[in-house]
């Protein structure tokens, strides 16, 4: 007699982690090494070496009492003041350890400010095609997502959709940039307008109306991309940053939320993450990867390694005919299925061992993505299967 | 604006932690060596040095990706085969991995279990004096607790109350033994007869009622007690435990759920709890110390240290004249306070540097906590201020 909640999750379960498994059974009929999967977002680069003598220094270094013990709820001060001022030298902020809470990941992050924030009935504006996730962390405080759908020339936001979407119920609005599942930068232009209208529906509607940045992919940027920090465009904006893409280590759950000063009564609304943070189950992020993260925070990753399978696979599918979104960002890239119901491209890429995720996961049917963080070898080797399905298709020349 | 849900947990904030904070506030006055904090349940003898060898060897010998990326939402199969081997060869049970879901600590553990069977009005049954935290876990999922009173002359559950207690929304029972904040360790008889009222409460009310087992103490126990695993009291048990106590590491939030076959539709009450874990945003159990502590499974905390504490503190008080509750299990000591308002012996007991927290917030009013994880010397000194305390309400001789 599970709760209805869980029912309903267990009937729509993650087409993400179904795909994951499908990859995992054909790689044992087939081998592992004929098996294309680009199902999963897992790092494909291993963490810094730093982290691992971080790691082992800090075993060796500290008191075991205080490396493994409880701390303040809200994470160790030294580790939120390291990344504080991380963050100020790179962004120009003025955060101290006060403005930083760790979290158990950015998944962990955005569930505690939605507890912060959310009450049921209210609304949280996402933008098509969005992480499938978001909807299960409103559906937690009992709120509903709101989906505004994009431009799809550039995959940017529709930004008159966006100022239509509003409601006396909006309370939140995420954004993901760089993007899963598109791998789209939003342009300077378009935070910039989004900052606007936002700034224009709190008048309206005489609320806070919150910006939650979610940002695990902040650094994975190529083509000489700088990195953002969307707190300038908007003052009741909330960050979320996992480091589990940055130093490849999803596994660990570690990430923090950072509160700037200008979000109205920002002291309350940490304390209340902090207290979310305990009542959740969370209790704090787990202390010794805080440390180590904290001491690897000027660390990346190998952006070279993403950045050649990106070019090969983004370069190798357009040769073949299919329509893709440049990436510019992250580590997928979307794909236009050549039929309307992506459901059946995806079956049919199965065929030639290519694991796909439809795009209706991510809010957006007829599309695909591509988590493109396996081997270089294998994305090469990929490009062979996908002539076939591009045959399958009648595309190309 | 913060939700209400939060506004109202921030007004009724953890006692405990409200507590510990004063407790450092006066060690900043008086000095940190002539304070005896009570206050909080963290481990006071360092992790085991096997430990540290385990992280590092791990560290040295594992592929980075694998030890630190993402694995099935439920914990890495090794390390819970690890577990279920170590819990048959101890209990007689028969897990394998598939019984066991590796969680963020047994409060993640606790969240995901009532995430998966709590339906909004649905009532938990807690025995007082009870862990504050579960009323908000309770709260996370709309459901309330309901609290039933102990047997005060041995802090054993009250089995007729317990009877009384069942309406047609209850659907879990938590247990937890050894106790805290008591220390008293349920005995046999209490846990048959709790097995056979739920057992007759299913049948009266004709559907699933789950005993929720909450074991962080279950290896700290005094006297030659036998370990206790609660699973063979009745079908429905599902058993939470945390490695927070037995390896000393409160801050790295690592536990486990075992679900016993016998549960009914077990499967699906397995699955249900990893897509619980998943969209609360914990993910999976952070990836490093999941096998570290499968590595220590064996190993058990320094008890001696805490019984030596446990015999000084209890003898010593009982000499002064309080009544205490001899302490079987835990690190923790219930002592009656002298006036029916224990705020008031809590504030009184602050003038000679003794931090205690109230009974109240375990739902228990007239008797206080103390948590005796501190040093022996401490435990020691502490009886000096005791007796100062003593004298002010007229105890002893």
């Amino acid at each position: 007699m599970l709760s209805k909640r869980i029912q309903t999750a267990l009937a729509g379960s993650s087409a993400i982690r179904a795909m994951f498994v499908e990859g995992k059974e054909l790689a044992a009929k087939v081998g592992e090494e004929n098996v294309f999967d680009f199902s999963l977002g897992n790092p494909a680069t291993p963490a810094p070496e730093s982290l691992k003598q971080a790691m082992k220094d800090l075993l060796d270094d500290m008191d075991p009492l205080v490396l493994h013990g409880y701390m303040s709820n809200a994470g160790y001060e030294d580790v939120r003041a390291a990344i504080a001022e991380n963050l100020n030298s790179r962004f120009g902020t003025d955060f101290t350890w006060n403005n930083i809470v760790m979290t158990v990941g950015a998944a962990g992050g955005i569930n505690i400010v939605f507890k912060t924030i959310l009450d049921p009935g209210d609304e949280v504006i996402v933008f098509a095609p969005f992480f499938g996730e978001y909807k299960s962390y409103a559906a937690n405080f009992d709120a509903a997502v709101v989906t505004v759908a994009p431009d799809y020339k550039t995959f940017q936001p529709d930004l008159d959709a966006f100022a239509a979407s509003f409601t006396e119920k909006t309370k939140a609005v995420i954004v993901n940039t760089p993007n899963n599942p598109t791998g789209v930068i939003y342009s300077d232009e378009t935070m910039t307008k989004i900052g606007e209208i936002l700034r224009s529906k709190e008048e309206e509607y005489q609320k806070e109306i919150y910006l939650i940045s979610d940002e695990p992919y902040r650094e994975l940027i190529y083509d000489g991309a700088e990195e953002n920090f969307l707190t300038k465009y908007y003052h009741n904006t909330i960050v979320g940053y996992s480091f589990s893409k940055s130093l490849s280590l999803p596994g660990e759950r570690i990430g923090y939320i950072a509160v700037p000063n200008e979000v109205t009564d920002a002291e309350q609304m940490l304390a209340g993450i902090e207290v979310a943070n305990r009542t959740l189950g969370f209790v704090n992020a787990p202390s010794l990867i805080q440390k180590a993260a904290a001491a690897c925070v000027n660390e990346k990753t190998n952006l070279e390694f993403y950045d050649k399978n990106r070019i090969d696979l983004y370069e190798g599918l357009k040769k073949l005919g299919f329509t893709c979104i440049k990436p510019q960002g992250a580590f997928y890239l979307w794909l236009k299925s050549p039929v309307e119901d992506e459901a059946q491209f995806v079956a049919a890429a199965k065929k030639y061992n290519l694991i796909l995720v439809k795009g209706s996961a991510f809010g957006c049917s007829g599309y695909v993505r591509l988590a493109y963080c396996i081997s270089n070898d294998k994305i090469n080797r990929s490009l062979d299967a996908f002539a076939k399905l591009a045959n399958e298709y009648g595309l190309g020349v």
